[in-house]
């Protein structure tokens, strides 16, 4: 059996895999002070159900190169740990690590038999994972497609968590799109009560609510144009929204599609721009391909 | 022997390498009409030094994947030909075709011995190619590391060749660099004389000509954003300087240096930036790597 586990801010999520089938999942809450005592609860909970572990996969917040945590903005309890080092301590299973959203960018790259994606997670902040080939663009420094921190604003120039300003993800997240709509009132009619969250901004814009309809166009705008810059880049041919963000589903995905092409050089304008499959498992689905070295 | 074959707008360069050594190089003016005729010149140009022919590998500007030429702004009878077809007509050695600045990038990461390389060429335009773990990123379109075509100025707005506009390439190329000079004609004091060119404007910085040292400035601080931009999303670790304009040398790499640290995220701010070693050989280099298969 091969397991492919997503740790998340507050919870960790856990697939066992058997033939490339997700047999079983379960989640475990993110509670621990120290990186040994998230890798005791990982092993002993899989290892409680499973006698035979051939293998582990883990995505993980943070910028990760060759299965070392550089840093994790998140969970600083792992910054500059070794998790394969720690779970060798319990078992011979093969590990492997990875940054989360690339964990779930190989998910559905592998899900969906695409060799290229470019995997976009829309949520609380924007993040990005490539893969080329078949494979994670990891980098040097583990911020392969570090897509919510592209500069892609002068206009706005909200700071961003980084202490930057005009990053993907000042406008383009769930809080972007709030950053937008507050910065809109006493400009636009609305019927929203504040404040605002997204999904009562997308739900307002779905009944033409004056604010959220500008809010979302805003919105919507910076997000092709940020996709169009990572293409004339990387040029994966087909582009995956995923996160929470895109649970507004066509009605997003249209907008962004129209903003694509205004942007897009003509040579990428064919891009597909498409709504992730996998939904909160594809990092465990990334996870076990990584680790069980299945191909796309 | 191996042949590594650079076709630029103007000239072809031909190498013959020997055990990875580049033994002979020659030179030959492209003025022909169809893409049979190119084909023919390259290879009686080769045959007719060299009896033994392993393989044969071209850098040609264009959109091209799997050496398949889509697309060629610059020779547009090589738009949507096979040139690998046409050379199997007359020969079974084994032949490859990549994009002219993905050669460069491949010539420069082989021959300095690096896995990962983002390589920008700064020339009339800007071009870029990515090699990441020893590969070329091509992309789906052919449109890999497009570095000129993204967007990165809503200030000048200086209209693209592509029909865009603030694309890398309006205001970080020998082209951009006159066309901020121009926009500051008559803000700034200059001793230089109208008509502007690169190599004038920058000269000019070196002794502290006031609206040449300005030009300066904002052309480093837009490539140095636009670099940071890139390495957000692809993290190679080295940015390689080459074309006509890196010939300005260390005054201008400082100069790049010190924008990329403003816009660079904390985990890629040690990116090293350096000029190109191979010069106008890069290509040549590229080319003879990718059909002869060496590793970085």
């Amino acid at each position: 059996m091969f397991f492919g586990v997503d740790i998340g801010g507050t919870s960790i999520k856990i697939g066992a895999f058997n033939s490339g089938k997700l047999v079983e999942k379960w989640q475990i809450k993110l509670d621990f002070k120290t990186a040994e005592e998230l890798v005791d609860v990982i092993y002993n909970s899989i290892n409680s159900r499973y006698d035979s572990i051939s293998g582990i996969g883990i995505g993980c917040p943070g910028f990760i190169v060759d299965n070392f945590i550089y840093e994790s903005a998140n969970i600083h309890f792992l910054n500059q740990t070794n998790l394969v080092t720690l779970f060798h301590l319990k078992t011979d299973a093969k590990i492997r690590l990875v940054n989360d959203a690339n964990a779930a960018a190989l998910g559905e790259a592998y899900f969906c038999g695409y060799k290229n994606l470019l995997f976009v997670t829309l949520g609380t902040g924007v993040g990005g994972g490539l893969v080329v080939n078949g494979n994670i663009l990891e980098g040097a420094h583990g911020a392969g497609m570090e897509l919510g921190h592209l500069h892609n604003d002068d206009t706005y120039n909200f700071t961003c968590g980084c202490g930057k300003k005009g990053c993907v993800e000042t406008l383009s997240s769930a809080t972007g799109l709030v950053n937008i709509a507050n910065s809109l009132v006493g400009h636009y009619q609305t019927n929203i009560k504040q404040p605002f969250n997204a999904k009562k901004i997308f739900d307002g814009a779905k009944v033409e609510d004056e604010l959220a309809t500008k809010a979302v166009e805003i919105f919507s705008d910076y997000l092709g144009k940020a996709l169009a810059n990572a293409c004339i880049l990387v040029d994966p041919g087909i582009i995956m929204l995923g996160g929470g963000v895109s649970n507004a589903g066509d009605f997003l995905l249209e907008k962004v599609q129209a903003s694509f092409q205004k942007y897009a050089l003509k040579v990428i304008a064919d891009t597909k721009i498409i709504l992730a499959a996998l939904g909160d498992e594809a990092g465990m689905y990334g996870a076990y391909y990584l680790v069980a070295n299945k191909e796309a």
